[in-house]
């Protein structure tokens, strides 16, 4: 299997507290990088994680809360002191170049590369992001202000050359990109081979689903429907249902309900309020509901 | 003696490293809390301090760059959703209000407090702040941006009383604020007690000077003379000097030839570049020159 993982850079919510950094992630697709939100102090994380800046193309932000975007400014400034040259993609909901624009225009004078902004609306589901191995969907979600989770697809990939067989044939090199597409191979002697017995199908596309920051919305199922990792917020405990209802969070208990409804694979939640001083309630209450859940950390390096 | 004590929270250089944050300190002086600079994660590194937000009324911004001011929305944002009632004063060169503005007005839409911002000239010496028991003086220094350094300075206490001689001389309570800013005490029987019988001198007046970022500027030593504590920036070895130059940074000898020159009591040194793995031999080269130097780090909290 290709290496298709998720990094936790910092999964606490707006407060900072000594245990957790604001939200950030990354997802490594083959060894491309795509960062999701970038709150403060993502760029230190991002060197701890040891994973290349050089790699990230694609910054995915879910919304314009601080939380989730004032790393960015520390980001974009060191990319810009190493040298950077390659363009860097930036998607968000409305409204974050021109708020970027005067502190980048200020720190950023004379920057090595370009910094390109992608904004999208949050209303309705769109492919924002497609590249030769993945799809970027946005999941609308209800927060206070314009909020999008992101669903990441790979896509499926080409059957499998199984080697022997390929070298039993003497089949030529130039022939292997059809085989992979799907053809027949015919031998100098006009044998028909069936591509069944030259291939193996690849493995089934996986697919990622990021929903933070919202309140528990059951609409969001069909779009996740059966993803092999989700990771959902889970501000609260149940204990603070109301308070979650109030804020646009979601409880444990919450996170855990919609993993179940969508039949998900496994289940990691974050997003975890300041109050608590650890998050073993959440765990608990998590499970109770959907039994292969984990908490996310900021170490976590999991795989889809 | 009462506390005035400096607290480092990131001693390193523009670029991120695992080792070190962006430039942020915090002068504790009596428990009121006075930050200087503020890199980002700055809001981390001082809710890891277990200092208090709340004894923080003001900041000291020495230049706009971002690895000393990117940590401002955050901390700004946390202090409002915390509550804070306290207005909060932000002392910089020109400029700074005028750029935070347009985010400041969209993430931290209502306010529960007020910042105020005090922007001063970088060319010549001003005093920028006073309270009951100190005052802060730029140091204007040589960078590639408008950049001051501050001098922290204790203001003389009043006498201290002797307890056991009031008690001896039965001095009524009402008297004793007139004894200690020097009066004598004349008994009821017309007898004069000398006040130099009834108190001890307070200490000396301490003083801190901070000095960061910096070219070389021999021309500084005149005005942070046999202060108490110096910290200046040690961005290079020496092998570096014509990279130091170009960049209008210090090297850790240039930083120990300042301590020398003005005969300050002790040095830390600290903007450490990225390049060094530890910074050992930036101690040695200062110590070769100034004896009493040591090396900042993250949770150094040294009395000044």
């Amino acid at each position: 299997m290709e290496k298709f993982e998720l990094n936790i850079l910092g999964c606490g919510s707006a407060l900072p507290t000594t245990r957790h950094f604001a939200s950030s992630q990354i997802v490594n697709l083959r060894d491309k990088l795509y960062m999701i939100d970038c709150g403060e102090g993502a760029q230190l994380q991002f060197r701890k994680s040891k994973l290349k800046f050089s790699r990230l193309n694609s910054i995915f932000i879910s919304h314009l809360h601080g939380d989730h975007c004032f790393g960015l400014l520390g980001l974009i400034s060191t990319f810009n002191l190493l040298g950077r040259t390659a363009e860097l993609h930036i998607y968000s909901p409305h409204g974050l170049e021109k708020l970027l624009a005067p502190m980048l225009d200020y720190f950023c004078r004379q920057m090595t590369y370009k910094v390109l902004f992608h904004e999208f609306d949050t209303k309705e589901s769109c492919l924002i992001y497609e590249d030769r191995s993945l799809t970027v969907t946005t999941i609308p979600l209800h927060h206070r202000v314009p909020c999008c989770g992101f669903l990441f697809a790979e896509k499926q990939s080409l059957n499998h050359i199984v080697r022997d067989m390929v070298d039993f044939y003497k089949v030529p090199v130039y022939e292997l990109n059809r085989i992979k597409n799907g053809s027949d191979y015919m031998t100098p002697d006009g044998e028909i081979i069936p591509n069944s017995r030259l291939t193996v199908p690849a493995p089934l596309p996986r697919r990622y689903a990021y929903c933070s920051d919202t309140i528990y919305s059951p609409e969001i199922v069909e779009q996740i429907k059966e993803v092999d990792l989700l990771f959902h917020e889970a501000t609260f405990a149940n204990a603070e249902l109301a308070r979650a209802k109030e804020t646009f969070h979601s409880t444990a208990m919450q996170a855990a309900e919609i993993a179940r409804a969508a039949k998900v694979k496994k289940l990691v939640i974050g997003h975890f309020s300041a109050r608590y001083e650890n998050e073993d309630v959440l765990l608990s209450e998590a499970k109770a509901v959907f039994l292969n859940t984990q908490l996310a950390n900021e170490t976590l390096c999991i795989s889809v």
